[in-house]
This record gives C-alpha cells, structure tokens and sequence, in this order.
C-alpha cells in the first residue's frame, strides 16, 4: 500500500515547485495488506519549528578594548546607526529560512526529505522520498505546499531556501528544499613543475637594497619563479630581469592595499607571500608546503618559521548580541590539533607574513586597502570562519639583517610605524566592519 | 512522559559532540499517562540514506563549440587528467556530507532536529529537540552516535557536517548537525554621500585622450568622486588631479589583470565600472543605480545601458558528468523577471561594461589576470551562482565617438582584437578551469 502511495504522490509532486504554492491531492485508493494501527492523536500535531533563542550578549574578556569608546562621541549614534543598518543587509544576503530550528516529529505517518534536496531554478524536478504510511481508510486527503519564498523574483539566480509543508489529517511535516543555482567550478591548471604551482609575492617600500637582495636569494635556488611585487615607493626604480613584474601604486599607498594588489595578479594556484626584507636560505623548500597543501586540500594557508620564530595565533569570537556586536580575543601561540600525516603543522587563525596560500582563497577574503600600516590580523579576523589555516615547522627563511642607513631607516620608519591615529582608526575599524564590541589582544 | 525523556535525553546528550562517537543510554522509567499504541513493526527500519543518482552526461546544444577538440592531441591526455585531478580537490573543498539526500521515516517513535542545528567546534553544546514518544517500557534503551567526520582534525576551522544517528529498539533516525566556526561580518561603512558609496574604476591602454575625456566628463557631475585607472600603457603618462588614483602595470599585462588590479584597490562599498572610452552624461546618474542596490541587497551587479544598448545574456548551465564535464550556454539578450518596484529593471546572468558593483562579491569572484584581450563573459561565466545580477534602463553613459589618429587607432587594434591564439587560449582555458565540455556563444 505504501509503495503505490509513495509513486502516486510522487507522480503527482512531479511539477515544477515555484508555480504551485498549494496543492491538495485526494487520493481515492487503499489496498489491503499489512495493517497499522492508528497510533492515537489528541490533538493537531505541528512539526515543531521552534525558534533558537535570539543571541545574547557576550562577555568582554579583562584586558578588552571597548571599542565604544573609541569613536568620538559627536558621532557615536549616527555611527551605531549606519552599522546596524549594514548588519541587516548582511542578514539579509547571508541568513535564511534554512537556518531556523526544524524538527521531525514522532510517530507521524508522513515520510519526507530532510536533507539534499535541491532543485535549480525554473527546472522542474520531482521531490524525492515523498510518502504516506497510514492505516487503512476509504479516501487519503494529502496537501503539499510551499512557502512564498519561492515566488520571489529577486531569487532566480541564487541559493533561495524553501520551506515545504506537508499535511495529512492532523499531522503535519515542514522539510526544506533549497534552490540554487549551481556554480560552475574554477579550477587552475598547476602544470608540471614549481615555476606553475607557485607565484611568489611581495610588497616593498622605501627598500631597494632589501628588495634586490631578496631577488638575488630567490633566484639562487628558483631561476625562474614568477615574482610579482607592489611597490608604492615615493621614488620608484624599475627592477629588472625576467619572470618578475613590478607593479607602481601611487606614493605610500599602503601596505595591505600593496598585499591586495600582488595577489590580483597572481594566475597560478598558490602564491608564496615573503616581505621585501627576507632571505631565501636551503631551507626554502616552497615544494614542501605545496606538498602539504596538496594532502590537505581543505587548506587556504600554511604559514612557515621567519629566522626561527614560528609566529601563530588563535582567535575566539562570540557573535554577542545584535545591537552590541560581537567579543574577539586574539589569543597569541594559540593553536589547535596537528594535521593528519604531518605531525610537525597544526592548525592555527592566524600565522607569520611567510605562508603559502591558495590564490583564490586569499582573493575570497581579501586584504583590506583601507589598512596603510601595521596590519597583520586584521587578514585573518576578516577570513575567520573562511580560510583553513596551518602553520609547520619544517620549512623556513631568514630575515635579513637590520642595516646601515639611519637617515632610510628613520624615513622607513616614519611611514612603518603607526602613530596614534593609525591605532584609533583600526579600532574604529574593527567596530564597524566586523561589529564588534571588543577586542583583547593577548 | 514524554517530555521527561527528552529532559533526560537532553540532559545526557549535553556533551561535546566531538568526544562522543557511541553514546548509549539506558533510560529506567516509565509514567502511567496517555498511552500511545506501538505501531508494529515486522523489519529493522533504518532511515532511507539515499543517493541522490549520479550526475548524468548534458547535452551539447546545437553549435556548440566542443571544447576536446581545441586542447593539442599530444598534450589532452595529461591535460585530461590534470583536470581531473583538480575536480577531486575541489569536491573534497566544496562538498559534505550535508549533501546526501536524506529521508524522515513514518511512525517512528524518534523526534530529532533535522534543520537548523549549528554547533561551534571545541564547544559543548545541547542538541534540541530529541525525544522518544514510545509505547510503555520497563526501561528504555536509546543509542545515539556521531560519525566519523567529526574527529577529523583539519575541519576545526571549517564547516564540517556532521550525520548523527539516533536509534530505539528497530527504529533508526539519521540527522546532520552542522560544525562551522562563525564569520565575522565585513562590512563597509557608506558614509554620507555619494563620495563615501561609490569609486569609479577603469582601465586604460594607449588612449590617453579618451580617458582625459571620460575623466573630464566625470569631474562635471562628481567633482570628488575617487577614481582608480588601471594602466598597462607602454609609455605611461601620469594623470594629474585629486581624487584620482593611478596605478600603472607591466606593458600590455593585459585587461582582466587590469580589471582585477582596480577593483583590489576600491575601498568603497560599491564601485562604478565604466571603460575609458565613455563619456558621462546627465543622464548617468549614480545615485539611481545605489538606490536599488540598496533597496534588493542580495544584487551584487547592476548594469545599465551605453549608448542606448542594454546588453545583457543568460547563462545556461549543466553539470554534466564528471570525466566530461558541463554544457554552457550563454543566450544572447536572455534574461529573467524584473526586480520588485523596479519594473525598469530586470534579472540577467551578464550585462555591459557599465555597472555598479558590490565591491566584496566582485572580489570573490575575481576576474581572472590570465584573459589578456576581449574578455567579458568570464567574469560572469566564473561568477555564475555566487552573483546576483541585474540590469536597468533608466541609468545611460555615451560612448565616445571613434576618432582620429589611424596610426593610434591601427596600433591599439593590434593589441585590442583577438587573434586565433586568443581564442584557442580561452576555449582551453574553458575546458579546464570550469571543467567544460563545450559552450555554446548564442
């Protein structure tokens, strides 16, 4: 009895989901054969959509900054006031109706999908898995409907999620179908050997001598690696000599604006991120990292040793609550479990400026161009959630020696070093774009 | 009684999920009350763990260009297996678990969640909603595992999907749980006027004078309006002015890298996309185009018309089967239904080369540094599924008449037009970064 009234009721769910928001099926059939009782309802039996508890506030660990308090007063509430209407258009684009709590209820005749039904756009597709298991009766009376969701224009090209009720008598089932668009796969060529996997990129400032040193160590163990470097130099200087591409930005633009700049340009599949005053040294094995990217392809980034230090972090965050903002704590050598097959890289937030990383990833997540100077956490709060991050010891590179010059240094060091208005604009920052209350840099 | 077993339940499964691959529970008690007859069952009843079946071979429209046909005979075998190589890697980057069709059975004494349970990794958290309305026992006996892939080490930073199976007596339930560290948002502060929502970007190449005019025709109606020129000219002049940011490229580097290169450097929300040819007009009003970009905040492109022509195409895609890969079609003046409120405006899958962009979303998808010439459904080709995008015809830019200089006009079209190289190069580069079959340009 059962199978027939599954086929009918799939036959008749065969239709295209977004031009039949209700449909109510009478079915006119029983068959005699194993029987059921009818397990005793009292009263209407919903499927239980319950509704998670709204978020609340989270707790500001000792030592936070109160981000707050670092946005002048005049402008506080018009500030708090474009913020929470940022927030809601991030809602909008990022939450569904796939997120809310939905529950199977017990001892229900209906059968139905729960999870991996999805069907494209305007294409019809049955709903799989669609049946009743009921005691014998003279008639069946089925409804299928369909959330309004469906019927929004707006929703063609993108993941829309549908909620689909299903009734019978006075049990009723709520599933999701969600209706996407599929995406076409982007997947890069690596070639046949290092010169193809691996990009390497920099950013320089101010520091030609660093710079060509550099060039000389990469080209000492890699002849013909691709070196693309962002240089916002006040008085630029062609670097010459082939695979390398020099890119000039306008004066003192700014560092990770320079970082988002390298890696718009980087066509292989990974890129190696070095700053302009490190040294390659044999133990500049980029083959070994790809080999680890390659085990792990879950991974986005894998940071090495800078001149012996293994520089990690963790970062913890609590969304909190919707007015107030999130809790971040960048936690230093915080670290999680190691890699399966490589005992010597563990996972990590956030790692030192030496790491490989898979090109699209990093574009994905991006280096924000509004940050000028002493930026290096910001990347990886902006990917928290997004990028698989690892670091290993066992592949390094040295830096090079602080030298010479006291008048380059002093000059360097002017535009390098953040004064006071570089760390209110990146607290400020941090309120805003990542809604965050505090944050507690340990 | 019921709900006490869930207390109970509940009680037991408040452990983190992590640590708990088997957890039995032997439940003692029993409540006289409303006596729900046992549903007889003959045969063990496992949750229906369907798949889904395999994905089927598409079909070729007519005149499709066939994509094998354009990869070197010498060179497909290792090409071929390459790609599929790179498939596997991003499956095992973009697929779970959470993608197997799953099935609610009927009269089943289980209640459990089956949508919407999100838990943080490393955190100990209740699942809701578990329950057991059965029959009276003498004692109770419920198990309750999770697979696997929870213990999996490199997942602790990403989403991983967990399946958990929840069993009584002969009847099983399968349901996922999700583990996903949460993002933070990135979200970007528009300010107060139109300086603050949108930046103009462009690229330029040996044609100087007709940036000049665009850049002219901006400055009438936006006097400070940010503008950012991506220049790969041979001989690079200098642009003079404020608000105008000029970054210049190894020669002839190409268009999308040009293209990737401006938006990198846009710190703005939204960003203007306008080639350096076109001529702003009174009727090229920004702000039209920011309005119903705010008002649809799922869009991420909005395009207008140039010249009077509004172009746009759709994308048809499908999967196809995995060794051969998909079949595209991009339907020339296809498009989809109109934006609600905005009759003006409709659903597309590419437009013209003048558009308003959400600057985030564009950047994910990237435009790919490798197209050198004539490249303009890629980027909406890659982008296809993670984009939303429209186009509206009450928003124009002229295009500024061809003149002048044959000398200029003879040297840019060297460079400008494709040759059959140029072709061949993208048919290939279809072939293996979006895993093509074949395409059909309609």
């Amino acid at each position: 009895m059962s199978a027939e009234i599954t086929r009918t009721l799939q036959r008749a769910a065969v239709v295209c989901v977004i031009i039949l928001p209700i449909l109510y099926l009478v079915i006119v059939y029983y068959r005699p054969g194993e029987l059921r009782q009818e397990v005793p309802t009292t009263q209407k039996r919903f499927s239980l959509q319950s509704h998670l508890p709204p978020p609340s506030p989270c707790t500001c660990p000792d030592g936070s900054v109160l981000l707050k308090d670092h946005i002048p007063k005049d402008q506080y509430e018009k500030v708090a006031k474009r913020r929470a209407k940022e927030l809601q258009q991030h809602k909008a684009r990022t939450t569904s109706v796939l997120s809310r709590l939905l529950i199977a209820l017990p001892n229900s005749p209906l059968q139905y999908p729960i999870q991996g039904f999805t069907v494209r756009p305007l294409t019809t597709t049955p709903i799989p898995g669609l049946a009743l298991h009921a005691g014998q009766r003279s008639s069946y009376k089925v409804s299928l409907n369909v959330s309004k969701g469906v019927l929004t224009t707006e929703n063609v090209a993108e993941g829309v999620k549908v909620q689909a009720s299903f009734q019978f008598e006075n049990h009723e089932a709520v599933f999701p179908i969600t209706i996407k668009q599929p995406q076409l796969p982007v997947l890069h060529d690596m070639g046949t050997d290092i010169n193809s996997h691996v990009t390497i990129a920099t950013k320089t400032f101010l520091r030609y001598p660093q710079l060509k040193v550099l060039l000389s160590s990469i080209r000492r163990f890699y002849s013909n690696i691709e070196v693309v470097i962002a240089d916002d130099s006040f008085e630029p200087e062609h670097i010459t000599g082939e695979h390398i591409r020099q890119y000039f930005m306008p004066p003192a633009q700014g560092w990770f604006a320079g970082r988002n700049l390298a890696v718009s340009q980087v066509t292989t599949k990974y890129f190696l991120w070095v700053d302009d005053d490190f040294l390659f040294t044999e133990n500049t094995k980029i083959e070994k990292l790809v080999e680890v990217m390659e085990a792990v392809p879950e991974l986005d980034v894998l940071g090495g040793t800078v001149q012996g230090n293994q520089f990690y972090f963790s970062l913890l965050y609590e969304e909190g609550e919707e007015m107030e903002g999130g809790c971040l704590y960048r936690k230093s050598q915080g670290k999680f479990q190691s890699l399966p097959g490589y005992p010597q890289c563990f996972l990590a937030s956030g790692v030192v400026n030496f790491f490989l990383a898979r090109t699209d990833a990093i574009q994905k997540v991006g280096f924000d161009p509004k940050l000028q100077r002493v930026a290096h956490s910001e990347f990886f709060i902006d990917g928290l959630g997004s990028l698989l991050v690892a670091t290993c010891d066992h592949v390094s590179i040295d830096h090079q020696p602080k030298t010479g010059n006291n008048k380059d240094n002093a000059h360097y060091a002017r535009f390098r070093n953040p004064g006071n208005s570089d760390v209110e604009f990146k607290l400020q920052l941090h309120f805003f774009k990542n809604h965050l209350k505090c944050v507690k840099y340990g």
